[in-house]
């Protein structure tokens, strides 16, 4: 049984994990009969109101205790990922990834990934195993690997300019489908990038798993 | 199209909705060709740290905001269900079922339903709509059917006597499987009250929406 580590930002698509996704990377990986476990940065947020779509200063959250709610609990601090222990890494989408997992959502290109992740990310890629990205989280592949990597973030032109202007190759993919770097064993699909609903997002992932078990 | 109504507890298998049932009933719905709306209750609840599972009394939250989350943002306070508008209701599970939607966790079987949820739940039974209960949730069954109704909790013996001291029939169910009362056409799963992973719920889920859209 092949066992995946799942890096989480959170819960909820405006300051987490979009929750459809990670689920959906769940789903998939346990019928295609994977086994994960789920990671995330023991660190502050900040919180968006979900319903109102406004900063929310009042909370205090934290990304690993808010990410628990999509793992059921099952759920380690992300310094505790070892790549030894796994043959695979994903990553699903949400804002998590843009303001927990690194700062492009006030930095741009000027993006620099949280240490933990940037060293969880990089442990992956240089032991050559497979990992998966979807959503925005494509975003933070021209930081772990070298200048020219292939990765979509769907066809935004605004964060596939900024993509490229990172020193990535960035290829403009349907949300049913993947782009696939087999250089470096790296994959990408846009899910809610593109998604007008959640069974687009279902198709995508659903391929990107089984690529990412496949590789 | 057939539209459906889905009420939520919040966020978060312990204080809220089970997120895993609520992203499968989204999805198949989506997948079988329903559009959906999802409701909840406008008001406050109590917070549980999901990391470890104890009561985090410094944290102020609201259902209806907890559950936007899940919803991507597109949900509105129960106050607003009019049953004229759907052809068809459902209930996710999660222990906010029992904490938000009603005080099962608290009074046992002299619980009561929140005020919104009897309402909007009565007002289905009485227009002979069809309604789904996953996981937890079939607990409110017998406060909004005539007695012996029909349903499932799965296995738990606790659980289904507490069912059945309310005044419903209840039916021992697989993980896989729902219980039909085709009387009052309503129909429920055990979900997590059995699955032992995420592939598990998705079975008795995807089976229970096939005949919520099927009734």
């Amino acid at each position: 049984m092949k066992k995946v580590a799942i890096i989480l930002s959170g819960c909820g698509v405006n300051d987490g994990s979009e929750i459809h996704e990670a689920v959906l990377c769940l789903l998939h990986l346990t019928k295609q009969g994977a086994s994960y476990q789920c990671f995330a940065p023991d660190k502050p947020q900040a919180t968006t109101n979900h319903l109102t779509g406004t900063l929310d200063a009042g909370q205090q959250r934290n990304v690993l205790t808010e990410a628990a709610r999509i793992a059921r609990g099952e759920i380690k601090p992300l310094t505790e990922l070892n790549v030894s222990d796994f043959d695979a890494l994903l990553l699903p989408g949400g804002f998590g990834v843009a303001k927990n997992l690194s700062d492009f959502a006030s930095q741009g290109t000027d993006m620099q990934l949280d240490a933990q992740v940037q060293a969880a990310c990089k442990s992956f890629a240089s032991a050559r195993k497979p990992a998966g990205y979807c959503c925005i989280a494509p975003i933070l592949i021209p930081r772990v690997y070298p200048a020219g990597v292939k990765g979509t973030i769907g066809t935004d032109t605004g964060t596939a300019d900024a993509f490229i202007a990172m020193g990535g190759e960035h290829i403009g993919c349907a949300v049913t489908d993947v782009v696939e770097d087999t250089r470096y064993q790296v994959i990408s699909t846009p899910a809610y990038m593109l998604a007008k609903n959640i069974a687009e997002a279902d198709i995508g992932i659903g391929k990107l798993v089984k690529r990412l078990l496949e590789m």
